[in-house]
Protein backbone atom coordinates (compact mmCIF):
# COMPACT_ATOMS: atom_id res chain seq x y z
CA UNK A 1 0.00 0.00 0.00
CA UNK A 2 1.12 3.40 -0.82
CA UNK A 3 1.25 6.21 1.68
CA UNK A 4 -1.40 8.76 1.46
CA UNK A 5 0.51 11.73 0.50
CA UNK A 6 3.97 13.26 1.77
CA UNK A 7 4.04 15.39 4.73
CA UNK A 8 2.23 18.49 3.84
CA UNK A 9 4.13 21.73 3.55
CA UNK A 10 1.58 24.21 4.01
CA UNK A 11 3.07 25.40 7.16
CA UNK A 12 -0.10 26.35 10.00
CA UNK A 13 0.04 26.48 13.62
CA UNK A 14 -1.57 23.19 14.66
CA UNK A 15 -3.79 24.95 17.32
CA UNK A 16 -5.18 26.90 14.64
CA UNK A 17 -6.58 23.81 12.77
CA UNK A 18 -10.63 23.77 12.69
CA UNK A 19 -10.48 20.34 13.46
CA UNK A 20 -8.87 20.99 16.60
CA UNK A 21 -11.14 23.68 17.40
CA UNK A 22 -13.92 21.27 16.61
CA UNK A 23 -12.73 19.03 18.48
CA UNK A 24 -12.18 20.94 21.89
CA UNK A 25 -15.92 21.28 21.35
CA UNK A 26 -16.70 17.32 20.28
CA UNK A 27 -14.26 15.56 21.76
CA UNK A 28 -15.54 13.73 24.01
CA UNK A 29 -17.65 10.31 23.28
CA UNK A 30 -21.16 11.14 25.08
CA UNK A 31 -20.95 14.30 23.47
CA UNK A 32 -21.55 12.63 20.01
CA UNK A 33 -23.38 10.18 21.49
CA UNK A 34 -26.04 13.04 22.87
CA UNK A 35 -25.84 14.48 19.01
CA UNK A 36 -26.53 10.82 17.76
CA UNK A 37 -29.70 11.30 19.82
CA UNK A 38 -30.63 14.93 18.70
CA UNK A 39 -30.32 13.87 15.18
CA UNK A 40 -32.81 10.85 16.01
CA UNK A 41 -35.35 13.18 17.30
CA UNK A 42 -35.00 12.32 21.10
CA UNK A 43 -34.86 15.52 23.31
CA UNK A 44 -35.81 14.98 26.89
CA UNK A 45 -32.98 14.56 29.53
CA UNK A 46 -34.39 11.16 30.82
CA UNK A 47 -34.45 9.97 27.06
CA UNK A 48 -30.81 10.97 26.33
CA UNK A 49 -29.97 9.62 29.60
CA UNK A 50 -31.45 6.40 29.17
CA UNK A 51 -30.54 5.78 25.51
CA UNK A 52 -26.75 6.87 26.26
CA UNK A 53 -25.87 5.61 29.12
CA UNK A 54 -24.30 8.58 30.32
CA UNK A 55 -24.03 9.58 34.10
CA UNK A 56 -26.80 12.23 35.02
CA UNK A 57 -23.94 14.59 36.18
CA UNK A 58 -22.20 14.55 32.76
CA UNK A 59 -24.60 14.51 30.94
CA UNK A 60 -25.72 17.54 32.53
CA UNK A 61 -22.67 19.20 32.40
CA UNK A 62 -22.50 18.15 28.56
CA UNK A 63 -25.90 19.88 27.51
CA UNK A 64 -25.00 22.95 29.13
CA UNK A 65 -21.99 22.88 27.25
CA UNK A 66 -23.55 22.16 23.96
CA UNK A 67 -26.22 25.10 24.34
CA UNK A 68 -23.83 27.27 25.47
CA UNK A 69 -22.24 26.79 22.65
CA UNK A 70 -25.11 26.96 20.51
CA UNK A 71 -25.28 23.61 18.70
CA UNK A 72 -28.09 22.67 21.16
CA UNK A 73 -30.94 24.92 22.36
CA UNK A 74 -33.44 24.37 25.27
CA UNK A 75 -36.99 24.90 24.67
CA UNK A 76 -39.19 24.83 27.32
CA UNK A 77 -42.66 22.24 27.30
CA UNK A 78 -44.71 21.38 29.81
CA UNK A 79 -46.54 17.95 30.85
CA UNK A 80 -50.06 17.71 32.58
CA UNK A 81 -49.75 18.07 36.48
CA UNK A 82 -45.60 18.42 36.20
CA UNK A 83 -43.71 21.50 36.28
CA UNK A 84 -42.23 23.46 33.28
CA UNK A 85 -38.93 21.34 31.78
CA UNK A 86 -36.60 22.10 28.55
CA UNK A 87 -36.04 19.91 26.00
CA UNK A 88 -33.00 20.23 23.85
CA UNK A 89 -33.09 20.93 19.89
CA UNK A 90 -30.47 21.11 17.50
CA UNK A 91 -29.34 24.72 15.88
CA UNK A 92 -28.28 25.05 12.50
CA UNK A 93 -25.14 25.15 14.06
CA UNK A 94 -25.89 21.62 15.30
CA UNK A 95 -27.31 20.39 11.98
CA UNK A 96 -24.45 21.03 10.57
CA UNK A 97 -22.95 18.25 12.26
CA UNK A 98 -25.15 15.93 10.26
CA UNK A 99 -22.13 14.89 8.12
CA UNK A 100 -19.73 14.20 10.97
CA UNK A 101 -21.99 11.49 12.37
CA UNK A 102 -22.90 9.94 9.62
CA UNK A 103 -19.53 9.37 8.27
CA UNK A 104 -18.66 7.94 12.16
CA UNK A 105 -22.17 5.74 11.34
CA UNK A 106 -20.81 4.70 7.48
CA UNK A 107 -17.24 4.10 9.09
CA UNK A 108 -18.71 2.07 12.34
CA UNK A 109 -20.99 0.29 9.61
CA UNK A 110 -18.57 -1.10 7.59
CA UNK A 111 -15.53 -2.46 9.86
CA UNK A 112 -17.15 -2.43 13.31
CA UNK A 113 -20.81 -3.94 12.72
CA UNK A 114 -21.88 -7.54 13.72
CA UNK A 115 -22.23 -10.01 11.36
CA UNK A 116 -25.79 -9.48 10.87
CA UNK A 117 -25.14 -5.96 9.34
CA UNK A 118 -25.87 -2.65 11.14
CA UNK A 119 -29.19 -1.71 12.90
CA UNK A 120 -29.59 1.50 10.82
CA UNK A 121 -29.84 2.52 7.36
CA UNK A 122 -29.97 6.15 6.15
CA UNK A 123 -32.39 6.29 3.49
CA UNK A 124 -33.13 10.02 1.36
CA UNK A 125 -36.47 11.21 1.88
CA UNK A 126 -37.08 12.11 -1.84
CA UNK A 127 -36.43 9.12 -3.16
CA UNK A 128 -35.54 6.17 -0.32
CA UNK A 129 -32.08 5.32 -2.02
CA UNK A 130 -29.47 4.66 0.53
CA UNK A 131 -27.14 7.62 1.69
CA UNK A 132 -23.72 7.74 1.96
CA UNK A 133 -21.33 10.65 2.94
CA UNK A 134 -18.31 11.65 0.45
CA UNK A 135 -16.23 14.63 -0.97
CA UNK A 136 -17.21 16.47 -3.91
CA UNK A 137 -15.61 19.18 -5.12
CA UNK A 138 -16.49 22.71 -6.50
CA UNK A 139 -16.15 20.92 -10.25
CA UNK A 140 -18.56 18.11 -9.03
CA UNK A 141 -15.70 15.35 -9.28
CA UNK A 142 -16.05 12.70 -6.22
CA UNK A 143 -13.28 11.92 -4.83
CA UNK A 144 -12.70 8.36 -4.08
CA UNK A 145 -10.26 8.83 -0.95
CA UNK A 146 -7.82 11.09 0.95
CA UNK A 147 -5.02 10.19 -2.14
CA UNK A 148 -6.79 12.41 -4.03
CA UNK A 149 -6.95 15.39 -1.61
CA UNK A 150 -4.03 18.16 -1.92
CA UNK A 151 -3.77 20.62 1.33
CA UNK A 152 -3.09 24.14 0.47
CA UNK A 153 -2.82 26.91 2.43
CA UNK A 154 -5.73 28.90 3.24
CA UNK A 155 -6.82 32.56 4.51
CA UNK A 156 -5.99 32.38 7.92
CA UNK B 1 -36.93 26.62 12.82
CA UNK B 2 -38.48 23.75 12.27
CA UNK B 3 -36.92 20.28 14.24
CA UNK B 4 -35.04 17.88 12.72
CA UNK B 5 -37.26 15.36 12.15
CA UNK B 6 -39.76 13.60 14.36
CA UNK B 7 -38.68 10.92 16.99
CA UNK B 8 -36.92 7.66 14.67
CA UNK B 9 -39.73 4.60 15.17
CA UNK B 10 -37.03 2.10 14.35
CA UNK B 11 -36.38 0.28 17.26
CA UNK B 12 -32.67 -0.62 17.82
CA UNK B 13 -30.46 -1.04 20.88
CA UNK B 14 -28.20 1.85 21.25
CA UNK B 15 -24.96 0.02 21.97
CA UNK B 16 -25.30 -1.73 18.86
CA UNK B 17 -25.30 1.88 16.97
CA UNK B 18 -21.98 2.32 15.19
CA UNK B 19 -21.40 5.78 16.15
CA UNK B 20 -20.95 4.66 19.44
CA UNK B 21 -18.72 1.86 18.18
CA UNK B 22 -16.62 3.83 16.48
CA UNK B 23 -16.76 6.36 19.33
CA UNK B 24 -15.51 3.40 21.54
CA UNK B 25 -12.28 3.13 19.34
CA UNK B 26 -11.91 7.15 18.35
CA UNK B 27 -13.66 9.02 21.37
CA UNK B 28 -11.03 11.23 22.53
CA UNK B 29 -9.69 14.70 21.64
CA UNK B 30 -6.17 13.37 20.84
CA UNK B 31 -7.04 10.34 19.24
CA UNK B 32 -8.69 12.37 16.35
CA UNK B 33 -5.72 15.02 16.62
CA UNK B 34 -3.16 12.12 15.72
CA UNK B 35 -5.05 10.80 12.87
CA UNK B 36 -5.01 14.94 11.91
CA UNK B 37 -1.13 14.35 11.51
CA UNK B 38 -1.73 11.18 9.62
CA UNK B 39 -3.45 12.61 7.30
CA UNK B 40 -1.03 15.38 7.12
CA UNK B 41 1.81 12.63 6.53
CA UNK B 42 3.19 12.76 9.84
CA UNK B 43 4.37 9.86 11.14
CA UNK B 44 7.11 10.17 14.05
CA UNK B 45 6.29 9.86 17.42
CA UNK B 46 8.25 13.32 17.91
CA UNK B 47 6.74 15.11 15.40
CA UNK B 48 3.33 13.85 16.45
CA UNK B 49 3.99 14.68 19.86
CA UNK B 50 5.09 18.05 19.01
CA UNK B 51 2.35 19.02 16.99
CA UNK B 52 -0.27 17.51 19.24
CA UNK B 53 0.90 18.39 22.36
CA UNK B 54 -0.38 15.49 23.47
CA UNK B 55 1.77 14.20 26.76
CA UNK B 56 4.07 11.24 25.85
CA UNK B 57 2.77 8.74 27.68
CA UNK B 58 -1.14 9.37 26.52
CA UNK B 59 -0.04 9.73 22.99
CA UNK B 60 1.49 6.13 23.47
CA UNK B 61 -1.11 5.04 24.40
CA UNK B 62 -3.22 5.98 21.82
CA UNK B 63 -0.85 4.87 19.35
CA UNK B 64 -0.92 1.47 20.55
CA UNK B 65 -4.64 1.40 20.57
CA UNK B 66 -5.21 2.82 16.75
CA UNK B 67 -2.46 -0.04 16.21
CA UNK B 68 -4.10 -2.65 17.92
CA UNK B 69 -7.55 -1.52 16.13
CA UNK B 70 -5.87 -1.48 12.79
CA UNK B 71 -6.11 1.98 11.86
CA UNK B 72 -2.65 2.81 11.86
CA UNK B 73 0.52 0.40 11.52
CA UNK B 74 3.97 0.45 12.87
CA UNK B 75 6.58 0.29 9.81
CA UNK B 76 10.34 0.52 11.32
CA UNK B 77 12.70 3.07 10.21
CA UNK B 78 16.52 3.73 11.08
CA UNK B 79 17.55 6.85 10.87
CA UNK B 80 22.05 6.60 10.13
CA UNK B 81 23.69 6.01 13.48
CA UNK B 82 20.63 5.54 15.58
CA UNK B 83 18.73 2.62 16.55
CA UNK B 84 15.90 1.13 14.95
CA UNK B 85 12.36 2.94 15.73
CA UNK B 86 8.99 2.75 14.21
CA UNK B 87 6.66 5.03 12.39
CA UNK B 88 3.13 4.87 11.95
CA UNK B 89 1.21 4.71 8.64
CA UNK B 90 -2.97 4.92 8.33
CA UNK B 91 -3.93 1.44 6.75
CA UNK B 92 -6.84 0.91 4.50
CA UNK B 93 -9.15 1.28 8.03
CA UNK B 94 -7.66 4.31 8.67
CA UNK B 95 -7.75 5.94 5.22
CA UNK B 96 -11.62 5.26 5.22
CA UNK B 97 -11.44 7.59 8.47
CA UNK B 98 -11.00 10.94 6.32
CA UNK B 99 -14.19 11.82 5.73
CA UNK B 100 -14.98 11.86 9.34
CA UNK B 101 -11.92 14.11 9.39
CA UNK B 102 -12.65 16.36 6.94
CA UNK B 103 -16.73 17.10 8.29
CA UNK B 104 -15.35 17.94 11.37
CA UNK B 105 -12.57 20.42 9.45
CA UNK B 106 -14.93 21.66 7.13
CA UNK B 107 -17.69 22.45 10.50
CA UNK B 108 -14.93 24.16 12.41
CA UNK B 109 -13.78 25.91 9.32
CA UNK B 110 -17.80 27.14 8.94
CA UNK B 111 -17.68 28.14 12.69
CA UNK B 112 -15.10 28.38 14.63
CA UNK B 113 -12.45 29.97 12.34
CA UNK B 114 -10.69 33.12 13.30
CA UNK B 115 -11.51 35.97 11.16
CA UNK B 116 -8.80 35.96 9.09
CA UNK B 117 -10.38 32.55 7.24
CA UNK B 118 -9.05 28.86 7.64
CA UNK B 119 -5.48 28.12 7.76
CA UNK B 120 -5.55 25.45 5.48
CA UNK B 121 -7.93 24.55 2.37
CA UNK B 122 -8.20 20.95 0.70
CA UNK B 123 -8.56 20.79 -3.05
CA UNK B 124 -9.15 18.14 -5.21
CA UNK B 125 -5.56 16.79 -6.89
CA UNK B 126 -7.18 16.37 -10.61
CA UNK B 127 -8.87 19.60 -10.96
CA UNK B 128 -7.49 22.02 -7.81
CA UNK B 129 -11.04 23.06 -6.98
CA UNK B 130 -11.85 23.09 -3.15
CA UNK B 131 -12.91 19.62 -1.73
CA UNK B 132 -16.40 19.31 0.54
CA UNK B 133 -17.92 16.80 2.25
CA UNK B 134 -21.43 15.87 1.41
CA UNK B 135 -24.04 13.36 1.57
CA UNK B 136 -25.29 11.98 -1.58
CA UNK B 137 -27.82 9.07 -2.46
CA UNK B 138 -27.21 6.36 -4.26
CA UNK B 139 -29.25 7.37 -7.13
CA UNK B 140 -26.96 10.56 -6.64
CA UNK B 141 -29.26 13.67 -5.53
CA UNK B 142 -26.79 15.56 -3.13
CA UNK B 143 -28.57 15.96 0.07
CA UNK B 144 -28.64 19.71 1.98
CA UNK B 145 -29.31 18.58 5.71
CA UNK B 146 -30.30 16.48 7.99
CA UNK B 147 -34.00 17.16 6.95
CA UNK B 148 -33.92 15.04 4.09
CA UNK B 149 -32.67 11.80 5.45
CA UNK B 150 -35.02 8.87 6.89
CA UNK B 151 -33.49 6.36 8.95
CA UNK B 152 -35.41 2.88 8.31
CA UNK B 153 -34.21 -0.69 9.96
CA UNK B 154 -30.99 -2.20 9.04
CA UNK B 155 -30.18 -5.75 8.53
CA UNK B 156 -28.74 -6.05 11.65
Amino acid sequence: MEDVNTPVTVRYRPADCSIARAMDLLGERWTILVLRESFNGVRRFDDIQQNTGAPRQVLSARLAHLVEQGVLRRVPYQDPGQRQRYEYRLTDKGLDLYPVLVGLLQWGDKYLADDGGPPVTLTHKGCGEPVRVTMMCADDHELGSAREVRPVAGAG
